[in-house]
């Protein structure tokens, strides 16, 4: 291993040499020819075997009527069957009336909400559409598909970042109390995409505290990775913020998603939007004409898998043991290649899904491109920001979730290497550019 | 059993003494507290047991990828796994690759078809909320879920009334080429909902020759009932519409909509669209917005328990089985205890649902009302017209799927006696007027 020293402090000489060093290791990488994908979070085979349980908790023998008589397998039902209404309430951490179950997605919930609200209006008020401008808050780095949503919309999206202890809310709060055309703003507020870390008790106050000149802005709080955590005893603990508002007299103003899609299965699990009485019956307004009903054997099926909520938390805890190694590995593998040199920094995530990896301004979709030339597709540089467009071309996701171990070791070594050799190159560069032009590096 | 003469050929005295006779029964009735409801055309606890194999074609032990590898428990895949594909391809009679399965609702589908085209337009038009007025064709009788659709994004509805052929095809020719800001029809054109009958090939032909003066204009073409015979050999064929638009040079102009619900499980089918490729990559720059994908272990479960196109043809028989007894004893009733009065008339159908069931001028909602009153629920009388407003109230959608045969048996005798009573009380009514307010009843 070369000796650790921050690359902004070498001379071109020991930049050129290790250039050379690494670009040697690099060929013979490529000489290999992975195949390995980090790009989304997605649950790995050991994971989904899990649940195969789900497979054989009905049969041509069971019952399929729920607790209150109705045959789930027929027509009806527009909110939920209430087994599987508790069980989310529980799982989402309100209470059961305060939910809606819909299909596989939350996803789809979300989309469905921001569409609504776009060609009918927010309780009442006027229909986005009808409005010449619409604005959205957007936390980078985040979750590329939030931001997908409303831009296909049209709606201005306005990027705020993300703090160690949430979004930057200084900003979130002048934003919204001052321009009536912010209607909102996507928040993963627990173990969040792709930082991993959580909310403050702080930071959770001041969001139901706030005071918005819309009165159809709504917080779109997408809780992913609510039962999500790596450790049984270290974990992250969120303020719940339907009842936070409650109390600030602000109970309008969430929106709060959540899904088994990570539990059970993602291409099949059930998705909930959980909020106020008065929301609910606003889009219930929409969901009568919408559907009949969603899925209610498979709400049923879940409901008999995981028994109660009980269940589901250690349920999870499996999941947890087969993540955690993986965590662990690539934080290891960044922590032996690459403290010291300055030109990288990432999180350390207690749950969820993801890392987030920070290196130096200018060199993320190099990386990402090196990578790949060496057969590890990562998530694209930039896909964590509005139109993926991240401004200082820095900030990678990590997605440790889905290749096997002994993989993702393999990977994270190929992420490091072509890490140095980017910065490596990318300082060298520097050093032979006019002073005046050389700009500091992140971090 | 009275002498059968037509009502209006009677006397006051005869009517009187009818009427008299009709409401001893109808107190008799009463006092049974019967309660039978056969409001919606939902599959009775029969047929839904005819699926409960479903429940264990997938276990613990099962390899859930589909034939392409996939994971079906994993995210991905937007338009369909490939056996489900071939599937409802085959059961839609459209090549596979012309289709996008979804969710477990067709309507679903259509609400989003209808929402993604007010807000964002059809291949690259105008979106419907900038228009100032879009217009919609409705068939009357027909569903009321697709005009409830159509009104709720407030967009005018015109009716169009059915014939034994289908549409009045002269009016919609008329309509569409004339006006532009008519976008769309509402169409179920096998076994309709709720005449029962289907589009002759020269209706499907003058619809696939359509012009219309919008081209955003698209057919709406809900083939509910496709496989939905209640006899072996005595079918309706329906030509394929997208085929037939293929050939008449105009492949982008209808939507075709489908689902297992009432084949499988009607909270737990699978839906379908399927449309011209060009559509279809309009449609699924939405989509892929929208979702990651939608249920793909169901769709499994659906090819593994169908096995294929004949296996859902042959399971369909055995919902015929159920279903033509009960077909045939509400037109045996109606037939015994109507027949010659010049009351009433009801369809025949060979497949579907849904008998419809046409009374004197001004009836409707009174027969509905007093069977209700003698504990028998029927389809809201004016529900098969927009905004529930029948303009001739003479309109009943009779359901016979759900009850039990016995009860269906007891439920439409009290049908028969109600309208007897009401049509008698209206024509003794009738004779009471000055005779140049007397209405002619319809038929």
């Amino acid at each position: 291993m070369p000796a650790v020293k921050p690359f902004k402090e070498m001379t071109k000489e020991e930049l050129t040499k290790l250039v050379e060093q690494y670009k040697v290791e690099y060929k013979k990488v490529q000489d290999r020819g992975l195949e390995l994908n980090m790009s989304r979070g997605k649950p790995c085979t050991e994971q989904l075997d899990l649940s195969m349980g789900m497979m054989d908790v009905l049969s041509s023998n069971s019952d399929l009527r729920c607790e209150d008589g109705t045959d789930c397998r027929n027509y009806g039902v527009l909110a939920g069957i209430p087994e599987a209404m508790e069980l989310i309430g529980d799982m989402m951490e309100v209470p059961y009336d305060h939910i809606i179950i819909y299909g596989n997605s939350s996803l789809n919930i979300m989309y469905d909400t921001v569409s609504r609200s776009y060609s009918h209006g927010v309780m009442g008020s006027t229909p986005w559409c009808k409005l010449d401008k619409v604005k959205w808050i957007c936390v980078v780095p985040g979750y590329d598909r939030h931001f997908a949503i409303t831009q296909y919309f049209g709606i201005e999206n306005i990027c705020v970042p993300m703090t160690p202890t949430g979004p930057d809310m200084d900003m979130v709060e002048e934003l919204v109390s001052h321009d009536e055309s912010i209607k909102g703003i996507w928040c993963v507020p627990k173990y969040s995409n792709p930082t991993g870390n959580s909310y403050s008790d702080e930071t959770v106050r001041r969001f139901a505290r706030l005071k918005p000149a819309a009165k159809d802005f709504r917080i779109y709080w997408d809780n992913a990775y609510g039962m999500h955590h790596l450790y049984d005893h270290d974990q992250d603990h969120l303020l719940e913020i339907l009842a936070e508002c409650k109390r600030a007299g602000n109970p309008d103003l969430v929106y709060k998603f959540a899904s088994t899609s990570k539990i059970s299965f993602p291409g099949s699990g059930i998705a909930a939007l959980a909020t106020s009485l008065n929301n609910l019956e606003d889009i219930k307004q929409q969901l009568k004409i919408q559907t009949i009903g969603h899925d209610k054997v498979n709400q049923l099926r879940h409901v008999r898998f995981f028994g109660d909520i009980h269940g589901m938390v250690e349920h999870m805890r499996k999941h947890a043991d087969i993540l955690r190694p993986k965590f662990e590995a690539v934080e290891d593998i960044l922590d032996r290649n690459l403290t010291g040199l300055g030109i990288a920094s990432w999180t350390k995530p207690k749950g969820g899904y993801f890392i987030s990896y920070d290196v130096m301004d200018g060199c993320a979709k190099k990386i990402v491109s090196r990578a790949a030339k060496a057969g590890v597709v990562l998530t694209p540089a930039g896909a964590t920001y509005p139109g993926g467009k991240d401004p200082h071309d820095s900030n990678i996701r990590i997605a440790p979730s889905f290749p096997p171990l002994s993989d993702l070791k393999t990977a994270m070594e190929v992420v490091a290497l072509c890490t140095k050799l980017v910065c490596a190159e990318k300082c060298l560069e520097e050093l032979d550019k006019p002073a005046e032009t050389v700009k500091t590096a992140k971090k």
